[in-house]
């Protein structure tokens, strides 16, 4: 139910997936609302968090909600992760109030794919879970985000770094120095020491650590400006004829770009640290988008991760 | 002595501000090491503080440098602003220590500008003079930027808008949620409200208030997704035939943007703050970016910058 285009484009994508990908997808929301389910399973959800609900309210008195009934049916085993275009901080509720923490996660982070032409992305996290973070999540993201990015774009030796505005191990807040020492410390990483601003777009590392303040400012940023850019040169090449004419010169080489820069493509952003798979999709996610990120939860659940991130944070709680 | 390309373009940019604006620029550094000075005065600085030095402890040890030389020249009345290209701590460190602060100022924090095209530049503030901040010193850099966007671009009422993760006065740090009703309830401020990181370009508001750690990493990430996507265009318009006459005909519309773009135009970031005008160049400047720095500090100097910060801010302090 949730997203700008619900329940059409994520009916018509859910369908996609299952015919496409072979995956056993269930809906969770209203059955009147959802209407013809395309032979998909539906869970009944009789309520719905709406998009610019508060999320803690949200999740507390919306027991029947679809994002609450479709933790459940994670916990419960009836479904193997969970994908969800809605309100991220009500999912992110549901999932960790419903799921549960993983045994010995402070919190749980959500790490977000930001494209790196010609390689697997780079991971933000925490790109807006926890707007206020300690050093020792910053060492767990680093360790989530390690896994995550060996589980999902199978690098050996994901390189981590620290988001801070200086290379020196002195630069930053206290938050960012003691993190920086605690990652430094801690075994099986491949700590890279601070990265900028700049070392965003393209990624410096494969995961990119920072708070959920710092990080989900820094993600707009990206977001906006590249909104910003392809809005100018789209209104540029539309100027005059000769430029229309260089539009379409232009056209076979520029669309591969922007189809790797296409939210719809990357599969969502995944919430760590839970006891299940929760694939964030942005809130004007298209069938297309569905389909990417059911592909994504599909291949990280039949893979492990959860298991595979229990293992990689239980000789930090030792 | 500042800046990846000095002294050859800085005293070049010196010489041609003073032909061109007709403005009186001392140079300030080793005589032997600027060679001709093209007719500029030289004050004498035997020692340098390199661009990766510490800040604090290249100023506390090398008093006869040309940045704490530059700073006591404004201090003792020799000039009426500074303008530097060299290490961006030390050019700070120096203002404050040299100059001192403005009465009541908490600490200083530096404005960088952020192109509008079609329109003056937003203002961030702080862009990363203080990595740590409190809700007053927010509060301050709102009423300090809204003087200089006034000042500096003639704004009548500038509107300020607060960096967060969500547009409620609820979302956010603490840091962030209280400065939000100390800027709210602050007199003579046209306070839109928070803005996200998706609204820094184009920028949402005249002046964009955040800490220095945020405002860092985020103007940090708007230049490297910019230099990225500039990089990858030029690289798509040099592809084959087709894409080169492609770009000989979208040339001349990309030309004004890309010049409007280019931290050689904008005149440098300005430190608020401290009792004197004190701009900041971009490491890299060339003679035109001196040029351009040159102008601003001229203009805000003879403009009674400082008077009207001090005004400004005195109401805050009474």
């Amino acid at each position: 139910m949730g997203g700008d285009k619900a329940p059409g484009e994520i009916v018509a994508g859910a369908a996609q997936a299952a015919r496409e990908l072979g995956v056993h997808v269930v809906l969770v929301g209203r059955a009147a609302d959802i209407g013809d389910s395309q032979g998909l399973e539906v869970i009944e959800a009789g309520e719905v968090i709406a998009m610019d609900e508060d999320p803690a309210q949200g999740v507390r008195r919306k027991k029947d909600s679809s994002l609450v009934r479709a933790a459940e049916a994670v916990r419960d085993g009836r479904a193997s992760a969970m994908v969800s275009a809605g309100n991220t901080g009500a999912t992110m509720a549901s999932a960790l109030l419903r799921m549960g923490r993983l045994p010995g996660v402070i919190r749980p982070a959500i790490a977000t794919p930001i494209p790196r032409p010609g390689s697997h992305p780079s991971l933000l996290i925490d790109a807006g879970a926890n707007a206020e973070c300690t050093p020792a999540m910053l060492l767990q993201f680093a360790q989530m985000g390690a896994v995550y990015s060996s589980a999902r774009y199978g690098v050996g030796q994901p390189s981590v770094a620290l988001l801070s505005i200086g290379e020196e191990p002195t630069k930053g807040t206290p938050l960012v120095k003691e993190a920086h020492q605690a990652i430094a410390g801690a075994p099986g990483l491949r700590f890279l020491g601070n990265v900028e601003g700049r070392d965003l777009l393209p990624g410096a590392a494969d995961v990119i650590v920072t708070d959920g303040f710092t990080g989900n400012v820094a993600l707009k940023a990206l977001e906006g400006a590249l909104r910003f850019f392809m809005s100018t040169l789209g209104e540029v090449l539309g100027r005059d004829d000769a430029t229309r004419a260089a539009a379409g010169a232009l056209a076979p080489h520029l669309a591969p770009l922007a189809a790797e820069f296409d939210p719809d493509n990357t599969g969502g952003a995944m919430l760590l640290g839970v006891d299940g798979v929760c694939v964030i999709s942005h809130g004007s996610s298209s069938a297309r988008a569905v389909v990417s990120a059911v592909a994504v939860a599909h291949e990280l659940a039949t893979g492990g991760l959860v298991g595979r991130l229990a293992d990689a944070l239980s000789p930090a709680v030792a």
